[in-house]
């Protein structure tokens, strides 16, 4: 029995590694298209969305099944809840994904606005914080964990930058309004898929330890404390 | 011992509820303060912030331990883990509160674009979106369920005419760039929101069904298989 359940711990572990290696994909084409300037590569993004999804579907049939049949307690429901809470970060990810291809998909219809540097640096950055994340969750490693939500706010300001950048770009320039435009939202869009990695590493840090990180608690304790009269 | 559990599980219905409203709340506050062009109500979404983030902690835990403890199957299980997820979509409702709150302020440092009906609208419709499919989830009300994700193509239309409307502003005047990127932003931010409420109703028709209706599964089953390539 307790190897049975052993065997399915490691068959959620193999779904969530699978759907975060095709997200990660997901990103890496959508940008590589805009980049590049490939429009193949964009439709090789909408082809891996329906796999995403149907892989977040399995994920939580199982922990749901495993939740029934295994009735696990400490660590183990840690694991499997924290597995279904990850699957849908996963699941958004491969959505801003498509987000991305589908803008590239319209910005490759006009001349490029400039070279793309600091887009391809977020969404690389963003992909490594996925990555980095699911190992952290199949290794338990707190310390990997933390170093991905730290890495948000290197993503944060990338985006800060390029779309002041834009800004400026479309004011000089008003006839690069709408690729501007296309642009920011791209920056968005990574920078909200570093932020589902800073999900997935809070959720391991909560696995490991047992207690969570979210939202500092400690701090939105006293803050609430303060703000008692809005009920 | 059953009572305690029911007990247990209207403590976890009343929670939702009382996040649901803070969270709609804050909202209509960010829309209104833009709307009429007073700093105070943004501030009134900020105080709102940490009372949200701490009842998602609260609702995460009374899950776990009621999953732990009472060790629930079928209807009773999928109740315990909606609400978990229920906690997430709501909590990023809040968030997109804020964020529509620190945009009204900057905006609100320049002259009033144009006097704004759309967003208002948007803001209107994704917030009834909000309180029904809580309403749905504490009634199991499945109708209700389905009404929530069918009323999210209507924010999505008015987001795009929105999207239009206000880049044709900027390419005929590009002093208004700033302000009307501003816009825009906000548009994509109840964009989401009315998403955040999609994924609850989801969440609700599978409750009460005990099937996912998510990604329309039978669909991306049949995609999926034809791109059984990419593994």
């Amino acid at each position: 029995m307790e190897r049975q359940f052993d065997a399915e711990l490691n068959a959620l572990n193999e779904k969530l590694l699978h759907m975060a290696r095709l997200a990660e994909e997901s990103v890496a084409l959508a940008v590589k298209s805009l980049k590049e300037r490939n429009e193949a590569l964009a439709q090789d993004v909408f082809k891996r969305e329906g796999t995403i999804n149907l892989l977040e579907i399995d994920i939580d049939e199982l922990c749901m099944k495993l939740l029934a049949l295994r009735q696990p307690v400490a660590s183990d429901l840690r694991f499997i809840t924290s597995a279904m809470k990850i699957g849908s970060e996963l699941e958004r990810v491969g959505d801003l994904g498509v987000n991305i291809a589908e803008v590239s998909l319209e910005l490759l219809k006009q001349p490029a606005l400039k070279p793309l540097i600091d887009i391809p640096r977020m969404a690389s950055l963003a992909q490594s914080m996925v990555r980095d994340s699911l190992n952290a969750f199949v290794n338990r490693d707190e310390k990997l964990a933390r170093s991905v939500c730290e890495r948000d706010d290197d993503v944060d300001s990338l985006n800060d930058q390029v779309f002041r950048e834009l800004l400026t770009y479309m004011m000089n320039d008003p006839s690069t309004i709408n690729r501007s435009v296309g642009l920011i939202l791209i920056g968005r869009h990574l920078e909200r898929i570093a932020d589902h990695a800073t999900n997935i590493g809070e959720d391991v840090i909560y696995l490991v330890l047992g207690k969570t990180i979210k939202h500092h608690i400690e701090e939105i304790r006293r803050e609430a404390a303060a703000n008692a009269g809005i009920k």
